[in-house]
């Protein structure tokens, strides 16, 4: 029986500081419906999708605490869970995680059609400083306001209903990282689930990336490492300007051979649906990337043994 | 002072198996003096560049010898050597060797504009079978005729004319397989030089890739992890038709941005050429791809304790 998935990524248009909590679960709700209503089983949202990005402020006490969750589902976040399990989808979503312990993490979970959680991922490469850049209007503050993921790259399936794929989730920018993605190819990977929140340029005007080359590189992550561990990925944003600071888009679904097979067009809510193959994956798998086969992991000790560069030695002479 | 190597790739058309070693390395040469004339410091060649791809049809005995060096520069190659440092440029080569052991690697060497071997790497990530496909008329005998290279990823220094970059070289498959470059990565690279044979359909008539995904992928593969390792990445195909079995072209020249500069448009021998600019690596490396302040070894155990993939245990329930 072909084991075919209607995904949907629920790309999310700009959230600013002032709009409130209802206001941003009311438009999720609505991309849900949307989804839903072409049939797809499972929803990916962005990012820490239920605020706006809050790591580019320095913000302290009861302002920063607004911004996580303490429980999941909340009463903030409830009526989310409910319209899925009302209307038998399952989803992705981001969303910053504080511990009954008081650790804070950049989480994400998938929930199943029956609205309980199937897994929870917590960000492992997290950008950013822990130090706010001085004199600087935006910062990136994730390395000081999360702690590093601790639950590694767990690998799990979907329920039946959606032909029990192998799935991952990724956060952000562990998308640009291919040690995470072949941690999950070594688990059978067949479809990789993230959102993001990416810079569109630098907010304090430093440098030269513009916002086609950051969605290029966006891109260029997802096809690649969709491709080199043969899995379907789905790739989402949070979009637009946030206050000033501006997000890419470039919400995409990649099949197995690195295609973009759907693809956002604005920097707004959108969403975009594809209809994906699973079965498409065993033909990389057991054939350019069987990895049984070739992959040589005496050769690769480097990987697990360094953690920052060391040019060579020079010769003499 | 700005360090900019001007590098070529050298292209080559189909070699047949009747093609002498003399007409072979006739072609080289006139590749190399069209490069030099340009002002290439350095010149890419293809994987096993002297022969045609030998390892589509099941040899033996004194035909096999003849497509392996047992040394370089020998008799037949010595040519080449000679012309490149009267022109004072380096190359790239792949070549299959056979050492005085009587091992046989699928190897790689690059060469300085003084004729002197600045290192060897021999191919880790062999493709193919050790046992013929029965019936079939081209076959990918790699794992029969060579053992897996024994050298590592050693990165190494060009000459202070190049601009004394971090090198670091791979042969055809390697550039699909992400720990490879990473490993390098770990080095401190800043320019890849990779040759290859990849073939543009299955030349038994049994799969769905045609040229074009296959060159896609191929494309892909050195955009992406040139981008992953913030390097410069040079690829360079043998292309075209070999004894009725097909070789993508789409050699290229890749910036540390992941982003195509020059590109082939032939599948026949062809000179593209790139003034790579070395420092635009440090954006990358001091940024985004800090390996030192962004990875995170401890979660990518898998990577050196699994070979192949193994799946998740399924949940009971």
């Amino acid at each position: 029986m072909p084991r075919i998935l209607r995904v949907a990524a629920a790309q999310m248009g700009p959230t600013q500081r002032k709009d409130s909590r209802p206001q941003t679960l009311a438009r999720m709700i609505a991309l849900l419906e949307q989804a839903a209503a072409q049939g797809a089983k499972l929803v990916v949202f962005p990012e820490l999708a239920f605020t706006t990005f809050f790591p580019r402020w320095l913000l302290e006490g009861a302002e920063l605490d607004t911004y996580f969750e303490t429980e999941l589902p909340g009463p903030a976040t409830q009526p989310l869970f409910d319209r899925a399990r009302e209307l038998g989808v399952g989803f992705y979503v981001g969303y910053a995680e504080k511990t009954p312990e008081g650790k804070h993490f950049n989480s994400a979970v998938t929930v199943g059609p029956d609205g309980a959680i199937l897994q929870k991922y917590r960000k492992v490469h997290l950008p950013g400083s822990v130090e706010p850049r001085p004199n600087a209007r935006f910062q990136q503050l994730e390395k000081r306001y999360f702690e590093y993921g601790d639950l590694g790259f767990p690998a799990f399936y979907g329920p039946e209903g959606w032909g029990a794929p192998v799935l991952g989730m990724l956060v952000c920018n562990d998308r640009r990282w291919p040690e995470a993605w072949r941690v999950y190819g070594l688990q059978g990977l067949e479809m990789l689930l993230v959102g993001y929140n990416s810079a569109a340029y630098d907010p304090n005007g430093g440098e030269t990336e513009d916002a086609g080359l950051r969605t290029f590189h966006s891109q260029l992550s997802a096809q690649s490492n969709a491709y080199m561990n043969a899995a379907w990925a789905v790739a989402v944003a949070k979009a637009g300007d946030e206050d000033g600071s501006g997000l890419i888009g470039g919400s995409c679904i990649v099949d197995p051979n690195g295609r973009i097979v759907a693809e956002a067009k604005t920097l707004a809510d959108e969403v975009i649906l594809a209809d994906c193959d699973l079965d498409l994956c065993a033909q990389g798998k057991e054939k350019m990337f069987n990895f049984a086969q070739h992959r040589r992991p005496e050769m690769y000790g480097l990987i697990t043994s360094r953690t920052g560069a060391e040019k060579p030695a020079r010769k003499v002479g």
